[in-house]
């Protein structure tokens, strides 16, 4: 039996105005301001401070001196970096999983993702598809096994998250595409095929990309 | 003229103590407790907080829920995992700017930095050396124009100039290799010829590594 010990209150926090932001319940630029948070949810002002900088080292708010904090803005340009980005460290993941996999069952995992994946799709559920996404790459972290690479990516996910919702929310058949990249790239890496697996990464970051650069034109 | 918006004081408590940390001043696993750093610089209590958090995304501390603050170890695990990171993150970086840049004035801030590091090796200034190979790092950014690997590689600089200190302090006969690596490295973004860019950071990466392991073994 394992004990987990609860997240802080600033994690909390954090993660409810993450998710709000993912969900594009507040919007780019919006401003957070701590005295409303405080009021809302019934915690310290340190508590809120605390969790606005979670949530900076999450590229999901800029603190601007003086300022406060508001939602960074999710610009083409930010759209295009975060994917030339996640498509290298997506690829060091697979990677690392193709060379050092040594019986099928360590892959359950993302057999697991996958089944998800396509519960998601049928039922049209867009969170449930985001997190199995993410999950598919938090289960790679174990084969890699670089504390410096994974929580790099850790924290880019809610930012990745946040693409995907806007970019499904008006697209839900693009959940059938991503599927397929996942099948693809779940394949290059049981064949232990690095170029395959770039090229499939690289395909599929591409497409993503210029996905949600439709849906932001469209806003 | 441009007007600098000073550092917030949790800044400049996280820049304070990631100082010592960089420096071997405060060692691995040591605790760094709140109320200790509240008397010492005679700041409030959620400004050190605030200055814990800023230090956890520059893998500089470990904050453990309920038992606080302690220095990031350093295991040769941790060593071989950043710079197995690096070198793909400087990589990218540097092939951008083998990509992008146009006139060879634009180079000129590396040229500075190669300045810099000679001087550094000629005085045994292992400080400013450390701080040009980090400005050789930042002076890349503009030509890769991409804010999440910047972010990325300025949350990781300080862990890297802490490999540097620990390698540097006892082997300073290093820095001539490592302004060679450097020379080299400058060539090759000259030539725009990525794959040599590759070679040399991999290879770059890889002896800093070793020298950081053994100076790892003598402690």
């Amino acid at each position: 039996m394992t004990f987990k010990v609860p997240d802080s209150v600033s994690e909390q926090i954090a993660q409810h105005l993450a998710d709000r932001i993912i969900r594009g319940q507040l919007k780019e630029r919006e401003r957070i301001q701590e005295i409303k948070v405080v009021n809302a949810l019934n915690v310290s002002r340190g508590s809120v401070r605390e969790a606005l900088l979670i949530l900076e080292r999450r590229h999901m708010v800029d603190i601007l001196p003086r300022r406060g904090a508001q939602v960074c803005e999710l610009t083409p340009h930010h759209v295009q970096s975060l994917y030339a980005l996640m498509a290298e460290l997506y690829i060091l993941l697979s990677d690392a999983v193709a060379d050092r996999w040594r019986c099928p069952e360590e892959l359950q995992p993302f057999v697991d993702v996958q089944q998800r994946l396509m519960q998601g799709m049928q039922r049209v559920d867009i969170d449930a598809f985001v997190e199995a996404s993410v999950d598919a790459v938090s289960a790679s972290f174990a084969f890699a096994n670089n504390p410096y690479l994974q929580s790099v990516v850790e924290d880019l996910q809610p930012a990745v998250a946040r693409t995907y919702h806007l970019a499904l929310d008006g697209q839900p058949d693009e959940m059938q595409r991503m599927m397929n990249a996942f099948g693809h790239l779940l394949q290059a890496v049981i064949d232990r095929n690095p170029p395959r697996i770039r090229e499939v990464v690289a395909g599929y970051c591409q497409h993503n990309c210029l996905m949600v650069l439709a849906a932001l034109a469209k806003r």
